[in-house]
């Protein structure tokens, strides 16, 4: 049962706000390396990681930056030059700010705390501070977790931009397999906004629950004996039937909201959502590598949270939706795209979305807006992954963990005063 | 039981030779983009590849150039910079020879015929011809199938030579886990010359056969209901315990002695058999790009057939065998052991390996030597890969392919017609 709440808390943020508990200690940060996972031939029992382990503590430590040598993946080409980044080092192991207990503590201790793999924070476009614990390097791909949803959002928000997609127009007119589905009549941008009244069952006690075939279904974890449930993404999609209210009312964050998006974007284009994804952004933004999407049985991606990049790569997103879309004076995403998830999206809806960690913030084309003083925003995975751009300071913050506790309740606080101490500083 | 014959084709060359009858006619080449194979969101049915039917045409069309969207994959480093190879292009579409029946035939039907992928061919370290076929690219990577074999057969040939392996200790010596088995008692050097006694029964009507559990436990293919037998590489070569002869004798081509190859080599050195391949090879030969292997569920790498890399770096591997070892005035294999694979092994043994394609050859540290008149040996896989090393005529080629029949009965007299044609030529 344990397996199945961790399998579950892995994807679906907002019922580990509620479900999730905090240990009476959290366990210290261990080092992939020196606990020696995966070493050896093979590596002895209890330092093995397999597709039934790789999403509980401490094997995540390892499998975040090899989830490619547990599963199929789909390449994220990028383009032919890469983009060196400048970089202007700062001082900032010992920089301190008061924790969201009030408590000070350095952000050395706050990237331990947290059990960060790696970050890159930037200003004014150049590195100020990069560091990278339990192995990680410049070069490993780490997984994003739901960070990947806002690389779907902002794929749909541009064909929309661009005409190729209405978002007034049902889910159904661009994917008939899910015209009897809860999803059939939601339109695009309910899907994108995550204002959709589709059932999505999040019951971890029970494996007939949606979350669990969901999981099973993506081939993220080995299914039970003489399972008959959907074997890929699509066949659980359009097997979610039920509802629970109307669509274009209460946020509701559901992750099969955006494999849907990335189901629609797909069928629209004629093209898979790494080649979308390469297309409009990888290869726009000077990557020094390429991504790779974890892929379904079927070879579909799995938009809510398969993506892995490196760090540095994460960074030139953020600065690119910084420079409001643009990168070394391209556009890569249209003006009128950032400025629309700058905005927010409607925040009496997301009040009523069961978010007691972001009071005030709203959600729009899968990415999550503070609205505070400096107008931040931000993609975020669980287990820690963040993408973080404060426009009024100048900051992107790219950070990736493996924090042994799969719920927003116990990172989203440190994790703001963090920035926000941050932001606060750079901008003196 | 067609699938079981075509799985088990793939990884055992020797067995497909006598079992595998030449339909009436071939399949015309089909272009997997033509084909629409794995195009649409999902594929449709019959369009689809999946670990089901990837070993099966014209599905192997699209799969042995997508390995890594089906398959676990552990990354092959290379070096820092890639080292561009220098051109002198020549017209070989045209170029007529002779074919197994005495007909005339193009160098470019030849590659049609042979169901081609890609080809570069090199003379005097510069490339003089390099075609891509079937939606290939210089960037593309390639499943090389038994062409492993003689990548791991390097690593040990290697490691022999530096001291690190005893070519006359038995492979229980470093494996221990194997002592019990039949490998337990062979040397290492009869494992390296696949001249082992053990039993690797190749029985395609009998799903207990070796074979199939084999290609089950390295997860290339999805188990039988209640399958109850080894679910990784290692405890299936641990069960291996039947014997069919003594050890140095007869030549026998058995994939399972690649893997025990790769078993030694990883449990001597304490590194995985993709950080060899790495440290030793790849990071020296100034290739584009990473390499990769398929990993089994332990993510232990398929040494007897699981590597994929760039038909360009293929090449560079074939001149670094050229050139004594050397790559840019640098050792990468000793000079030693290139000459030792020359040599070739014990032509008796060989002659009675049932190689009836293959007369006059021998076998020597996982390479084939044909002892022709150039002295030419290579590297193969089922379905037409090749890495063919010409001293005399300083020419190396490296051609990859997707043949429906998975047999060398149909492949090997037309390439070596192929390859000594051209040689000829060069040499004018």
């Amino acid at each position: 049962m344990r397996r199945v709440f961790t399998l579950a808390c892995a994807f679906v943020w907002i019922a580990c706000q509620v479900a999730a508990q905090a240990p009476a200690q959290l366990p210290p940060p261990v080092d992939w390396q020196a606990a020696g996972l995966m070493k050896g031939s093979p590596p002895p029992e209890g330092k093995q990681v397999t597709k039934a382990n790789w999403l509980s503590y401490p094997f995540i430590r390892w499998s975040f930056q090899h989830s490619r040598e547990l599963f199929p993946t789909k390449p994220v080409d990028r383009g032919p030059t890469a983009t060196a980044l400048a970089a202007d080092l700062k001082e900032l192991d010992k920089f301190a700010f008061d924790d969201d207990k009030g408590s000070p503590v350095t952000f050395d201790a706050f990237l331990r705390n947290t059990y960060t793999d790696g970050i890159v924070v930037l200003q004014k476009g150049k590195v100020i501070y990069e560091r990278y614990l339990n192995g990680m390097t410049p070069d490993t791909h780490h997984m994003l977790f739901s960070t990947s949803k806002s690389f779907v959002g902002l794929v749909a928000a541009i064909l929309v931009s661009k005409g190729v997609l209405d978002e007034n127009a049902p889910v159904s007119k661009h994917v008939p397999e899910l015209a009897a589905s809860a999803y059939g009549d939601a339109t695009v941008r309910q899907v994108m906004d995550m204002r959709v009244g589709a059932k999505f069952s999040e019951v971890y006690t029970d494996p007939k629950s949606d979350i669990f075939k969901y999981v099973i279904a993506a081939d993220w974890a080995p299914p039970p004996p003489n399972y008959q449930g959907p074997t890929n993404l699509y066949a659980t999609l359009a097997a979610l039937t039920e509802r629970e209210g109307p669509h274009g009312e209460a946020f509701g964050y559901k992750s099969a909201s955006s494999d849907v998006l990335g189901w629609v974007a797909s069928r629209a284009t004629g093209k898979s959502l790494s080649e979308l994804v390469s297309e409009m952004i990888w290869s726009k933004i000077g990557a020094d590598h390429k991504g790779y999407y974890l892929a379904d049985p079927l070879g579909v991606e799995v938009a809510m949270g398969g993506l892995n990049v490196t760090l540095r790569d994460l960074a030139r997103l953020g600065q690119t939706m910084l420079q409001m879309g643009q990168w070394e004076g391209r556009e890569v995403v249209p003006k009128s795209v950032v400025e629309d998830i700058m905005k927010g999206g409607d925040r009496d809806a997301f009040a009523k979305g069961n978010q007691p960690t972001r009071p005030g913030w709203s959600y729009r084309s899968q990415w999550w807006i503070t609205h505070n003083q400096n107008g931040a925003y931000l993609a975020m995975g669980v287990f820690g992954q963040r993408l973080y751009i404060d426009p009024k300071a100048q900051m992107v913050v790219a950070k990736v963990g493996s924090h042994p506790v799969p719920g927003n309740a116990f990172t989203d606080a440190i994790h703001q005063k963090a920035f926000d101490a941050l932001a606060k500083t750079l901008m003196k």
